[in-house]
């Protein structure tokens, strides 16, 4: 496969003005919404997301028939200083997890008809602990980045990505407070579940690595800097699917965290994207608001594996089958109040 | 058909002790969950909704294959007084709306593989008008009880109950007042999308409803005097759900409003259900806080006709996908912490 771009500079070419929302069909989805035969807004949410989708796949009846779903997994240096829950060979486990159709996420996918691929990034190489230097160089960055572009089916009609990868909860809330600013406070949580001291080890090192490359303010340095190999793969899928004009589900705090250096590259980079939930990471709720996103689904979930995103779908398909499939008043004979 | 009952003493008795949740298999849902492929709790209210329909279906490996949803319509005395902002033709024109396929409804049960049903209630015959005496003969709400009884499918995993009746946003609010306490004030909203002047006379409307019916403490007499046949209908089929352990999801005000009667005749009448969303209508937050129920979306529906409770359907789905579908830390070969 070529592949689009070759450094950073590249990718932030491609990723500059790619894809676009065709406003002519925004009007005329909100045109035939005005119509159906239900109370104006009734629908509430639903209403909304219907024309945004209408707007990006380019049609006032649009349809969600291929749903694509990608799960990146990397490790992580900062995994080495006890951050997580879990051992870092858990990530590779759960790769093979996912490929056996083990996972949640495998279940998921299925109950919404998504195709679900899975790309493990160099898992025996780990990035480097970014207390001690950047994250990534340059060209393992761009490596990254453009495994996620070229992972993206053009055919598909959304998109989900998620991430597995033990120690990239830290990864996140330390790229959230170099985009954003304010403290490890601010922004770490118990990701899956870590106690007391893992806790306290994981703001410290969150602490070191923005002390470590502070006064950066570009998106993809930051991303390079205090990031995954995983991270930045979604990063290159949410903006291939950009240019392809395929709307995105945003999963979780991982996945927000790639999207924010992406936002912070680009202010219209995340046009295509709608939140799918909330997630119980404390700080996702804070992230989304700097994304402008309000979350479609509010239930506890922390898992990532692109889970929550994916269990958005269910919520999309139906407002989407309600825009393109149901009657006009004039259609049924229905007196319009 | 056999009737389970006919008479409102009849239907008391049916109800009382039917069906009950199978604690065995709460227990082993619960021990299976633990053992999934995933941080403890990490799929937040997915895990508990799959436990809690795991121990209705009696499997610790449940499915949800056959969902049914159920439409059922009717016409109300207080419409004459304009309390909605469309007229009472309105009710027959979407019954056939429904029946045509046109309505949002028929896209989401599409959505969801449900089969949806409809039961149109002597559309001809609104009930009386409830501030001038009862809303229906005792004679009426039991034979609207059966209808709501006898359209359940014995074969359904999951049920979801929704109606359509210009004027039932009234009757609602009357019921939760009559069954809660408070006033008119407390508990109407704007319906459909009520001006000013209907919203007055709708207040107006529960008020002397409310003063015309004071001092009924039971649930069903409740019902009878200030419900609908389209409500009465949904109690009917909630109650038989429960019969036949089939769980079911609530869906907006007026669902919520069939359900707090059964509650206010029998404490454990709704153990089987679960709320399928927060309508965007002012007053259904508390009356779900009345029912003990959370609800699983909220994205400002107000429709009615099943749309909140079936888009809900999706989450169910995927909860119980991923309680029957994963493998464990075992089987997976996964480390667990």
């Amino acid at each position: 496969m070529t592949t689009a771009f070759s450094s950073l500079s590249g990718f932030r070419e491609v990723m500059a003005g790619q894809g676009a929302v065709d406003s002519k069909m925004v009007k005329a989805a909100s045109a035939r919404n005005g119509q159906l035969t239900k109370p104006p807004g009734a629908l509430g949410r639903l209403e909304d997301l219907a024309i945004w989708y209408a707007g990006w796949r380019g049609t006032d009846k649009p349809v969600v028939a291929a749903p694509q779903v990608i799960v990146f997994a990397g490790n992580h240096g900062v995994a080495a200083q006890g951050v997580s829950a879990f051992p870092p060979e858990v990530t590779a486990q759960m790769v093979l997890n996912f490929e056996h159709g083990g996972a949640a996420i495998n279940q998921l996918a299925k109950t919404f008809g998504a195709r679900l691929d899975v790309h493990a990034l160099d898992l025996d190489k780990p990035t480097a602990d970014f207390t001690q230097g950047p994250a990534m160089s340059e060209d393992e960055v761009v490596a990254a980045l453009q495994t996620g572009w070229n992972s993206v089916d053009a055919q598909a009609d959304v998109l989900v990505v998620g991430e597995m990868g033990i120690g990239n909860t830290t990864s996140a809330a330390a790229l959230a407070a170099a985009c954003f600013g304010g403290t490890a406070h601010d922004w770490v949580g118990r990701g899956t579940g870590v106690d007391d001291d893992s806790f306290a080890i994981k703001r410290r090192v969150v602490e070191q690595g923005l002390a470590r490359h502070t006064g950066i303010s570009d998106g993809l340095e930051i991303l390079r800097c205090l990031g995954g190999r995983e991270v930045a793969a979604m990063a290159g899928a949410m903006a291939r699917a950009r240019s392809l004009r395929i709307p995105v589900v945003l999963d979780g705090y991982i996945c927000c965290a790639a999207a924010a250096c992406l936002l912070k590259a680009d202010a219209d980079a995340l046009d295509h994207c709608v939140a799918g939930h909330l997630s119980a990471e404390g700080a996702h709720s804070k992230l989304l608001q700097h994304l402008g996103k309000e979350p479609l689904l509010s239930l506890g979930l922390r898992l990532g594996e692109a889970s929550g995103g994916t269990l958005a779908l269910g919520v999309l398909k139906g407002a989407v089958a309600c825009l393109s499939g149901m009657a006009t008043f004039a259609e049924a004979g229905v007196s319009d109040g």
